[in-house]
């Protein structure tokens, strides 16, 4: 069906050079890949090809510490027809607007041959959303990588066969990240339910006044955030069950967890909440700029990733 | 109103000594503080009295890895009255019984001097519910550590009075935790409203057939809990905004979020459900004991901590 297996993946072409086309590039370049990369606002803007080029060059400089020195070709295509000619693998990371991805994705599919593979980094849309205007959906597939892109490690897979969700993972686990595939379509697929369920009840505890932003913020980092930086949500409460482990704690605490899911917020974005949380932010940063907050974030986190990659930090 | 301030605290009375009262006394014997310890059930099991002992000393070695050497006397108490006798602090850990914790708060006031601070590590009892009994209700307050309490750095304050929450938050601080106080007082506080609003989700996703158990631990540990870690969830929104922040997030991506907040699931713990996660949680675990995951889980915390320690993975 594909002609893609990852030995065989050696020109992978980014379609859409935002921040997570940047990411997707730095990332291939890293690994040794030729990347073909097109966005469709370089004919008018050719300041937006050299922030593209930064990007990527400040990208791969942090994946260097994370001892990706791979150095592939990246080339700056003029049409989206040079992007995926002749190419292995297409990513592709065009804004969330579907008619928009529809339209690509059917462009695409009229130049590439029948089976060469076609991942959308899609965050919100569903599989069957995009898939429908193909001519061969079997060959595509959603990919979505988490923020920021070249450091997180997964990337959420979804397809239409479990042979096409498996040649995804590998490809992906070539990348040098973790791929978790879905069994089926799922707005948000895991990963941004998880964040917008917790989110939710996040911006409730500032908006009933219980605590402020930076204060949540806080706790999550030093509480449930750091702990499932090491272990997941589930097993966690198997842990929490003591020597009875998830059996127990289901039996015993179980109606104790559905009452407190009952007492869970519900808040709306009103523009009362939208400023509790603006003011929260600013004191929260305290002057620091978004530039500052990112680097401080990355630096972070490519330590967190380095002490992963020397095993004394495997998440359990 | 209060006798304690921080340096003032030189002995700490642990009230039930089960896996939370434990890592309580090996916290404050690693900072050098004397402990009174005092548990219902030593007077008729003493081999209850060597799993604590046991349990202690395990935690203190782990505290060893993290610098904290102190070694300040544990004295093993045969009555309440002389648990609370000359202390500076009195830290409650009873079990989660609300009749069990007032009768034992009240019997342990009219011990005591009316200036003496008592705190409770309650998960899922308020404030009010548990100072309504007591003639001096200003000294009491609510501690909650995150399991496992020696090594998770949060800890989760409420009290009366901005002055007596500030007051606590210096003690823990000389404890070695991160203090977060809660302007007012709520179910399950901050950080386990946090864990069960995720978790709900969490349980959705293996209920409706989205992914795995296995799987879902394995985006979490791999995306959101590792950014989790570095970042809190507000933040994560700033700098999801772009270079507009939190404002932009909120004004061009607020509405797709409360669509999404209304497509989360609302799962009961049904036998069926609880069924899925049960044999979930054993595909994880793969045959490693509640034991080993535990060891597993400490280890990485205490890798994860130590980075911290050297400023090189502070939280954003």
């Amino acid at each position: 069906m594909t002609s893609a297996s990852p030995s065989e993946v050696s020109t992978y072409s980014v379609i859409g050079c935002g921040l997570i086309g940047a990411s997707w590039t730095a990332l291939a370049s890293a690994t040794g890949l030729r990347v073909q990369a097109w966005d469709p606002s370089w004919a008018d803007a050719p300041r937006n090809v050299a922030q593209f080029q930064q990007r990527v060059a400040e990208a791969k400089t942090q994946l260097t510490e994370l001892g990706l020195q791979g150095d592939g070709t990246i080339v700056i295509c003029a049409t989206l027809q040079d992007a995926v000619t002749g190419t292995d693998w297409i990513q592709e990371n065009a804004p969330e607007r579907i008619e928009l991805k529809i339209a690509l994705l059917k462009e695409i599919e009229a130049i590439i041959p029948a089976a060469t593979m076609i991942a959308s980094s899609t965050s919100s849309l569903l599989w069957s959303d995009l898939a429908a205007g193909l001519t061969q959906p079997k060959r595509f597939i959603l990919s979505h990588p988490f923020n920021p892109p070249h450091l997180m490690p997964l990337v959420e897979i979804y397809g239409m066969t479990a042979e096409i969700r498996q040649r995804a993972a590998d490809f992906y686990r070539c990348l040098g990240r973790v791929p978790v595939c879905l069994k089926r379509e799922a707005r948000g697929h895991i990963a941004n339910r998880l964040a917008s369920a917790l989110w939710r009840e996040a911006v409730n505890i500032v908006a009933t006044g219980i605590a402020d932003v930076a204060d949540v913020d806080l706790a999550l980092t030093n509480g449930p955030g750091l702990r499932w930086s090491v272990i997941g949500a589930h097993m966690a409460y198997h842990l929490g069950g003591g020597a009875g482990g998830i059996e127990h704690y289901l039996r015993h605490l179980g109606p104790s967890q559905e009452r407190r899911w009952a007492d869970l917020g519900a808040p709306q974005l009103t523009s009362e909440v939208c400023g509790l949380l603006i003011d929260g932010i600013a004191a929260e940063a305290g002057g620091r700029s978004i530039a500052e907050l990112e680097q401080q974030r990355d630096a972070a986190l490519i330590s967190a990733l380095k002490l992963r990659q020397s095993a004394r930090n495997e998440p359990v």
